[in-house]
């Protein structure tokens, strides 16, 4: 039998990346498209992040979201390679840098923390606009 | 002692990748921009992979793909949750539909195959242009 390929709603959706862990960060800076792996929570139904250390990427994303609340896209999935089944959660939208002292404080108290050192790791929010997810499973049988 | 992150040069970065696995396929599209994961194989320093069943993010990257020679981004990490180390590999350049008879037959022979089914399922081969990645790892003693 074929495996199957299912849309995901948005509550399945948010449900499967509450746990927080690892996601992928996409973005189109001044160096093209860039796309790395963070460390994510899910607070309120948004998701929070450190930005990783200092590199010519995390400042194209710092200056980015200085400036604007910047568009991105964030990428969550958990693979079964021996089984080929899993799933893959897109997010789109805007990147906020928690620059308050309040939501510095939020920041600190869920525990968001980058694994680079570096002089700076801005805390990161994305509000999510756009939440669209997909399964694949494989029929019981086969 | 803090966690060191440190650039990898293209050939580790080649070495890392070669055993193929999952990736995470990006590129801008008529809905803005998609990630989604792939399952890969390295070939003569190309990226191949099959694109993954009926979709409208399927058929936007077909299409583009149909019409030039693509540019896209492709990430490979691999992250160990425990030691909160990794690294992390992105990968820039030419999407290229494997159309003609002799690249079907190359697709098929190093056995890309893409786990959800679909009417549709065309392989897909970037050619970097661009390959750039990173390691976070701990001190011993820390």
């Amino acid at each position: 039998m074929e495996p199957v390929l299912e849309r995901l709603g948005e509550d399945e959706c948010l449900r499967l990346i509450s746990p927080g862990g690892i996601g992928r960060l996409a973005f189109t800076g001044r160096y093209g498209l860039s796309v790395f792996p963070v460390n994510y929570k899910v607070h309120d139904g948004s998701i929070m992040f450190r930005t990783a250390g200092d590199s010519p990427v995390g400042e194209d994303l710092r200056t980015g979201i200085a400036y604007a609340e910047y568009k991105v896209a964030f990428e969550i999935d958990e693979i079964d390679m021996a089984a080929r089944e899993g799933w893959s959660v897109l997010i789109h939208g805007p990147a906020h840098h928690m620059d308050t002292s309040a939501e510095r404080a939020l920041a600190e108290e869920i525990g968001v923390e980058p694994w680079p050192g570096g002089k700076r790791d801005d805390a990161v929010r994305i509000t999510p606009i756009r939440i669209t997810g997909r399964r694949i499973r494989r029929p019981a049988g086969h």
